[in-house]
């Protein structure tokens, strides 16, 4: 039978507790859901399920090792979150496949979904501003009197709204851009075209936050859905910082994926 | 001044509007709170306001080039993400820095967070389980039969809850954990000591989530609150994995962080 414990439990170190006693005493329902949707959410997303078509929740349970309704718990995580849907009948399907965006090495996004389908952006926002934020100047080490180009980005994949992209650009960088095209192609693309060679690299930092009301209107999202907020300053080769993106990303239609490795500390 | 736009707009290619109309059109409240608390945030985490205090609202705006009402709505956007706090007579200060986890190499929090404090694991689960699920198996690429170590550790930095840890683990990797400092240390650095070298490489997968009732409940969080939730697939050098874990962290507390190079494609 699955989830038998063995009898020799080794206990919680440290709990203070005797063994298995933090085990038992917590094991809610909830708790089960949780990690029952940890597990169902990596195989989704590992593709372990054919046609995005997910069993019934007597062999989830039986799969999963829980109780169906443990089972129907964590499907309503999994439902909430975005990721599948249910309907009497038809059953659980998975939404759509999430998209995975690698961190192993600098991509736009059209770059990593080329294969998915096809991107298109809104432009909101492609201006030459005379006097930039300050805090944009300074990100870009340019000096108190530059002017920086000003962009912002709806991005849909197949039509559906997946980011917003909002940007300064250094003036000599970003200029160029307004007259290309932006509605199209990646910045990064546009930039390299520009220099006339491959930018460098970038300081990504990565945030999860819940959307605002106007990033849920933008993106076709319930406010408080989960979001990442991606800043990702772009560096030429050289080292000179000219691309200052602020991304908020769905996060029900995007992972970020990478492959780590040990090596030396 | 601040904020004036060039004459010459090169207008917004693509959206089938004069030069402008989308900007200006849509250039709300809540749009502009959005684009200040993303600029904000990244001069939070970068470090920018000495020992975590905000200017005043009319120096932000200065800084930022808004409205005070709309550096209001950023700063309200940012109290909610668990970022500031704002008290009348105190003024705005940063809730604590926010850890940054590299994605450059595979590192434990612990390690990660050497330097920030103290971290602390309650263990919630540690036993060898006789008949895992048959997930967890697959994943582990053990046979039906095989038993498998289950870990959870509730990981507090400081005393706070930072993140909760769940794993399945290889039975002979795992069974000699049981034995060692689980409160203490990090698996990773116990499965080193075990195998008696480095581990090799993971799969990472990150998403952002909101905490479910019971995550909210360990973590000290409220329902609703952005999670990072990570799947990590651990293997030895030889490519055999040991270790599946899915983390839920909180997102008001860790950013992921890491550089990326253009590279070849």
């Amino acid at each position: 039978m699955h989830g038998q414990e063995t009898g020799g439990d080794v206990g919680c170190g440290g709990s203070g507790e005797p063994p298995g006693a933090a085990y038992a005493s917590s094991d809610s329902r909830a708790q089960r859901a949780r990690r029952l949707a940890d597990m169902l959410r990596q195989q989704i997303i590992g593709g372990a399920f054919e046609e995005g078509r997910l069993p019934d929740e007597h062999a989830l349970a039986r799969s999963l090792d829980g109780s169906r309704n443990a089972v129907r718990a964590a499907l309503d995580l999994l439902r909430a979150e975005g990721l599948i849907t249910r309907q009497r009948g038809v059953g659980t399907r998975v939404v759509t496949a999430k998209y995975g965006h690698g961190l192993d090495r600098l991509t736009g996004l059209a770059e990593t979904l080329h294969g998915y389908g096809e991107v298109r952006n809104e432009v909101r926002v492609a201006h030459l501003v005379a006097a930039p934020p300050r805090s944009a100047l300074e990100r870009l080490r340019l000096p108190d009197t530059s002017p920086a180009v000003h962009l912002e980005r709806l991005r849909r994949l197949n039509g559906e709204p997946l980011s917003v992209d909002t940007t300064w650009l250094a003036p000599d960088i970003g200029t160029p851009l307004l007259e290309r095209d932006l509605a199209g192609r990646d910045v990064f693309d546009l930039i390299e075209e520009v220099i006339g060679g491959p930018l460098g690299y970038a300081d990504v930092t990565v945030h999860a936050i819940t959307a605002d009301r106007d990033s849920a209107g933008l993106l076709g999202i319930p406010a408080g859905a989960p979001l990442f907020a991606i800043d990702r300053l772009t560096h030429l080769p050289d080292g000179r910082p000219v691309d200052a993106e602020s991304l908020r990303v769905r996060a029900d239609r995007l992972t970020l994926s990478t492959a780590l490795h040990r090596g030396s500390r």
